[in-house]
C-alpha cells in the first residue's frame, strides 16, 4: 500500500501518519519526491485499513498496490533516483563509466588500470575482492587484502570503489571498505544476502540472473529496499538462451522496460553480456543510446595475463578508443537527414515523464 | 573453396578458372570487389583440386574454407555489400528506415500510411499481401490484389516496395510487382523457397528465425547466394527466449558478430522484437548505434483499427516524432566528457576494416 | 463454433445442419465420435448464428470456442484419435515404434536396415527422400529414387513408410508413393505446406519446431485438419534451450499437455531430441512411461558410414536390446512396494478419460 | 589429478600417499570404492607432480584430469554412490520417494501429511522451514520452531527429514535438527553456502540451478564435496525455457547424462519441474523410466488453503492412486510384444557398467 501525502503536507503530518502505521504493526518508508512525499507501506500479515489513513490531514491518496514491488516503483516515487556513489551520481541525466578488473590481484595491477580509467574518462572503479567462481579450484579473489588494495587506490586516484559481496561476511567488509556493494548475478535470488545488503550503509548495484524475469529482478531490488537501503542501481548483464555467437544474450530491451516501471538506475555490463572483447565497444553505444544510466566496463592492463582470462577483458586505452571510431556514418547521415539523425541520439532522461500508473 | 585473384587479374584470366571449375563439375560464383575478383566454388560432390587451380594465370590464392558458409563470408568479398532495392541502397555508409503497415488492406490505407512514411524520413515501403500467420482462422492477406495496391503505392509516392512470399506461387508474382523479396522468420529454413528466391531477379530481405543461430541464418543466405542471387539483405527481429518483458528479445549483439563474419547488410526490427510500440524508438535508436544498416518499423495511420492488432504498430508521426524526444542528456554530456560522447555514437561502416581470416 | 449433435442424431439431421452452414458461407466439419457426431465450424469471416443452429432437430449444443484452435481439441472429439498408417495404428491402446535412416542411400541400405527394424519389433519405416539441410552444400537426398526404394522396401518387408516433404512438389510425389507425409520441425510454419498437406489422401506426421509452443504447434494441425484431412499424428523432437549436454532439451510434459487438450496421437523422437546415441533408448523408455503413443527412432546398420553422421544413429540390433537392459531395479522395487511399482508402468490411454472443459 | 590405488593395497600405503601430497600443500580425499581406493588431490595452486605419485607403492595408475570436476567423476570413483539419510538409501538399486509440503505450517498440518505420505509409500520427509521467496512481502517459513515441528514428525512417523538452508546460521540449525541439508535452485551457485554445506555432518541435496548447465550442477557438487561431505544428493527441478505450457521445462535427459559422467544419485522434483498437479504422475514415471533415483513430491493435505498455493500441490491420497491409473495399455502391449515391453519398463541401474573414460 501506498499513502501519496498531499503537495504542501507538513513534516508533522508525514510523521503522524508513519507512527499509525507502525502501531499498526507495519513498517513505513517515506520516500520524499520533488513534489510530495510518499509512504509505502510493507509488512507481511495482510493489509493495513486505508480509510482511516485517507482521513489523516495532509494525505491526498491512499493506493493500493496489485503488484509485489512496491519500493521500486514509480507509482512510489515518480522521479528518477539519483544513487550518489562516493561522490559521482548515477541516474539521472549523466552517463557513468564504470571499469576495472574482473579480480584485484596486487596493488601494481590495480594501480595501472585505475590510471588508464581515469584517463579514459572512467568515475568508477569496479575490482573483485572475492570472487564467485564456478569451480572450487579456480582463484577466489584476495579477500580483504584486495579491499585494502582497493581502498588504496581509490585514495590516490580519487576514484570511488564498487566491488561484490559473496556473503554476510564479505559483505561487513565490502560495507566498510568500498563506496558500493556489488551483488552478482549468482546471487540475485540469495534473499538472506540481498537483506543484509539492506542494512547496509553503502549503495549497492545489483545484476540481473542470467534467467531472472524483470519482475523478479526488481522484487530482488525490493528485498534491499524494504530493509531500509533506497540506494539501488540495477544492472542487466545478459541473459541464458541458445545463442552461441556470445556468451549471454544482452537484453537491452530491458533498460527502456525498467524506466517505464522503476524510478531506479540501470546500467549494462556489456563485458559479460557478451563475452567478447570486439563487441563491448558496440554493445556500450547501443546501451547508451537505448537509455541506460552506464556501462560497466571489464578492464585490465595487461589482458593476456590476467589471472582470470576473459576474452572480454579490455585495454584501458580501448576506452578513449571509442571516440576515434566515431565517424563518417553519423555525419554523412546528419547531411542527409537531420531529423533521423537527432532520432538516433540517446533519449532524454525519463525524469520529466509523468508518472504512469502500473497495471 | 574460394579461389582469390590477383588485383590486377584480366576478365579472360577469371573466365578461364571458372570454365575450368565448370568443367570439373563444380559451380563458379565470380564476386567482384573493389580491389579484386574472389570466386567461390560451391557443389556436393567432395572438393575441386586446389593445385591445379593456383597454378592459373591471374590467381593469388585458393583458400579451403572450413565454415559451411563461402559466399556470404568477409572471405570471400571483403567489402560491405550495398544492395540496390529500386534506387535506394541498403548497406554502406547510410542508415534505411523501412516502414509500413502489417498488412495490405486497401488502397486508401496503404497511401494514407505511405504519405506519413515519406514525410517521417522513410526510404522503402513493407506491407504483407501474403501474410503467414499462425492461425487457419486469421486473416491471410489479400494476395494479388495487395500486390497491386503496393504497386501502385510505389508509383504515387516514389517509395520502393518489400513484401513478403511464402510460396512459390507468391515468390513468382512478388518478383514481378516488388522491388524486394521479404522471406519471413517462420521460413527462414524454408529450403526450397530460398531456392526459389535465389533464382528470384529481386533482392531478398531475410529474416532471422526465432531460434536461429548466427551460423544458421547466415546459411540460409547462403542458399540464396548459391542459386546466383547475391542481394541479400538480413534481418534480426528477436528470438524466443524466457523473458516476458518483451515478446521476443531483441538480439542486438547479432549485428556486430555479422559485420565481422559477412559483407551482407543487416537491418534490425524493434516492431516484431519487442511487440511493444514504447520499445520502438529507443530499440531503433540502439540499432543504429550498434552498427545495422537501417530499421523495418511496423507503421499504421490508425493502429487502433488495424486488422492484425500489433501494440508494436506505431504511427507515422511517431517516426518524426523521435526527433523531439533527442534532449537534453546528450548535451549535458558533451560538455562534460567530449570524448565519451563521441564514444556513444554509431560506429563507423566496417567497410574500410581490413578483412579478417574466419576461424 | 461447435455443434455437438445429440447422441441419437440421425445422419440427415447431421447432413442438414452441414448444409444450413455452408450455406452461410462457412466450412462444416463433421467429426463422428464414439457415441456423438461434432461439427467444427471454421472460416474467416466472424461467426454464425448459433440461435438458428440451436434450433435444428439433432442439435444438442453450440459451444462458442475461445481457444484458436478447434478440431484439434478434445472439445470437438472426446475420443482419442487413431490414425491408420498403411494398416498400422498410431494411438489408442498401443505403442508404435517407427525406424530408419536419416536419409535413403540405396536399396541395400535401405533393405538392410529395414530387416534390422523388421526384427526388432518396429512396425513403420521412416526414411528421408527430401532432405532439409542446414547447409546448400550438404547431400539433399534422392528425390523420387529414394521414393522408389521406400516403396520396395514396404513391399518386401510389410513396413509402411513415412518420408518428408518439402514443397509442393515433393509433397505430391510423397503423397503417391508412401503411407505417412512427415512435415519437418522447420516448415512446422510452413502454412502453404500445411495447406497442402491438408489436401493430401495420407496421413501427416507433424513434427514441433524448436521454438514451438504447444499452441502453435496445436495451430499448425489445425491448418491441416481444416482443409479436410483429419489424420493428424504430432511429434515432439526437442526444443532449443540453453543446455548443452544434448542437442536440443525433449520436453516430455508436452505428452500429457497434448493429451489433455487434444485427441490426436503423439510420438516422441529421442533421436534428434538428444542427439546423442547414449540417451535414446533411457529416453524412449521415459517417453512411453509419460504416456506418448510411440517412439520414432533413427536407425542405420553402419552408423559410422552414414552420409549423414548423427550421434543418434542407432543400429537396428539396439532396438531389442533394450529388453536385456530392463533388469534387477524394477523387480527389487515389486518386492519392496507392489503399489509404487504398479504406479511407474505406463499410463492407462487416456480414450477412456471425460473429456475436459478447455480454458 | 586423480591417483587411483592398486586392488590390494593396504592402508598404510594409502595414508602415505595421503600425507606425500598434504606435505606438497595440496588436499588428498581418499575415496574408498567397492574395489579400490582412489585418492582425488585438489588445491589450487598449479599440479603436483605425477612422476613422484606414481613410484609409492601401491599405486597404480595417476591420471590427469582435464575436465574442471574431479570429486564427482565416476573416474573417481566408478561405482554408484549410495547415501544414507538418516537410514533410508538414496541411490543404488531402489527408488526413493520424497514427499511433503512446500512450508511447514502447523504440527497439525505436518503431521497430516506425514500420515499420508507414510501410507502412500513414501520413505523421506521435505517440508520448508527457511523459504526463499521471490517476493520480500511473502510468507518467509517458520524458521526453527519449522525445524522443531519437522523433528517432531520424524520421530512419530519414522520419516526422516529433507529441509532448506538459505545461509550459514540456517544451515547451521538445519544440520542440527535434520537428516539432509537442501540447497535450493536459487542458491546453487552460492558458493559461500555450499562451502558451508560441504563442512556439515548430514547429507545435502543439491537443486540445479534454474539455467544451470550440467558442467555447473556438477562443479556446484564439487564444492561441497571438496570440502570433504561426500554425501551430495542431485536433483533436477525444471529449467527455463520459452515453452509455456508448464512452469519449467523438465529436462530429464540430464539424468542418464548425468548417470554417465557421475557416481552422485539424481532425483526428479516433477512439481516445481511443471508447476502443474496433472503433471506430476506422468512425469514422475517418465523419471523412473529414465533412471532416476527417486523423486521428489509436493504433498498437503488441503492443497487448497495451503498458505503457499501450488498448482503442485498433490494430495497425499494422490500417491497411492498412481497405482489405479496402471492400466491396459502395458498389459495388451506384452501381449503383442513382450520384447518391447521390457524394453520400456526402468533401465538397471548402472552400477554394474564399467566405468568410462571422461573427455
Amino acid at each position: 500500500m501506498l499513502i501519496v501525502m498531499e503537495a504542501g503536507a507538513r513534516p508533522e503530518q508525514i510523521e503522524a501518519v508513519v507512527r499509525h502505521v507502525e502501531r499498526m504493526g507495519f513498517k513505513a518508508h517515506p520516500i520524499p519526491g520533488a513534489h510530495r512525499t510518499a509512504i509505502g507501506i510493507t509488512g507481511q500479515a495482510g493489509a493495513a485499513d486505508p480509510e482511516v489513513l485517507e482521513n489523516y490531514p495532509g494525505v491526498k491518496e491512499v493506493i493500493r498496490v496489485s503488484h509485489a514491488y512496491k519500493l521500486v516503483s514509480r507509482e512510489a516515487k515518480p522521479d528518477d533516483s539519483v544513487i550518489n556513489v562516493g561522490g559521482v551520481d548515477v541516474g539521472g541525466k549523466g552517463i557513468v563509466v564504470v571499469g576495472g578488473p574482473c579480480a584485484v590481484e596486487s596493488l601494481d595491477q590495480s594501480r595501472a588500470i585505475a590510471e588508464g580509467i581515469k584517463n579514459g574518462g572512467g568515475q568508477l572503479y569496479r575490482g573483485g575482492a572475492y570472487k564467485p567462481r564456478t569451480s572450487p579450484y579456480s582463484f577466489q579473489g584476495l579477500g580483504e587484502k584486495g579491499l585494502e588494495i582497493l581502498a588504496k587506490v581509490r585514495e590516490e586516484f580519487d576514484l570511488p570503489v564498487v566491488t561484490e559481496a559473496i556473503d554476510h561476511e564479505s559483505l561487513a567488509l565490502v560495507d566498510q571498505y568500498a563506496d558500493c556493494i556489488q551483488i552478482g548475478a549468482r546471487n540475485m535470488q540469495n534473499f538472506s544476502l540481498l537483506k543484509a545488503a539492506g542494512r547496509a550503509r553503502k549503495a549497492v548495484l545489483l545484476k540481473r540472473g542470467m534467467s531472472a524475469t524483470l519482475e523478479e529482478l526488481l522484487l530482488s531490488a525490493e528485498y534491499i529496499m524494504s530493509e531500509g537501503n533506497y540506494n539501488v542501481i540495477l544492472c542487466e548483464r545478459g541473459v541464458r538462451t541458445f545463442a552461441d555467437h556470445t556468451r549471454n544474450t544482452l537484453d537491452l530491451s530491458v533498460v527502456p522496460a525498467i524506466k517505464r516501471i522503476s524510478h531506479l538506475p540501470i546500467l549494462v555490463d556489456p563485458s559479460h553480456g557478451t563475452g567478447k572483447r570486439n563487441k563491448v565497444a558496440p554493445m556500450s553505444r547501443a546501451a547508451i543510446a537505448v537509455g541506460a544510466d552506464g556501462v560497466l566496463i571489464e578492464v585490465h592492463h595487461k589482458p593476456e595475463e590476467a589471472l582470470k582470462l576473459y576474452e572480454t577483458v579490455t585495454k584501458p586505452g580501448a576506452m578513449s578508443v571509442w571516440s576515434s571510431e566515431a565517424g563518417g556514418r553519423r555525419e554523412a547521415l546528419l547531411q542527409r537527414n537531420p531529423k533521423l539523425a537527432a532520432a538516433i541520439t540517446p533519449a532524454v532522461t525519463s525524469s520529466n515523464a509523468a508518472p504512469m500508473k502500473l497495471p
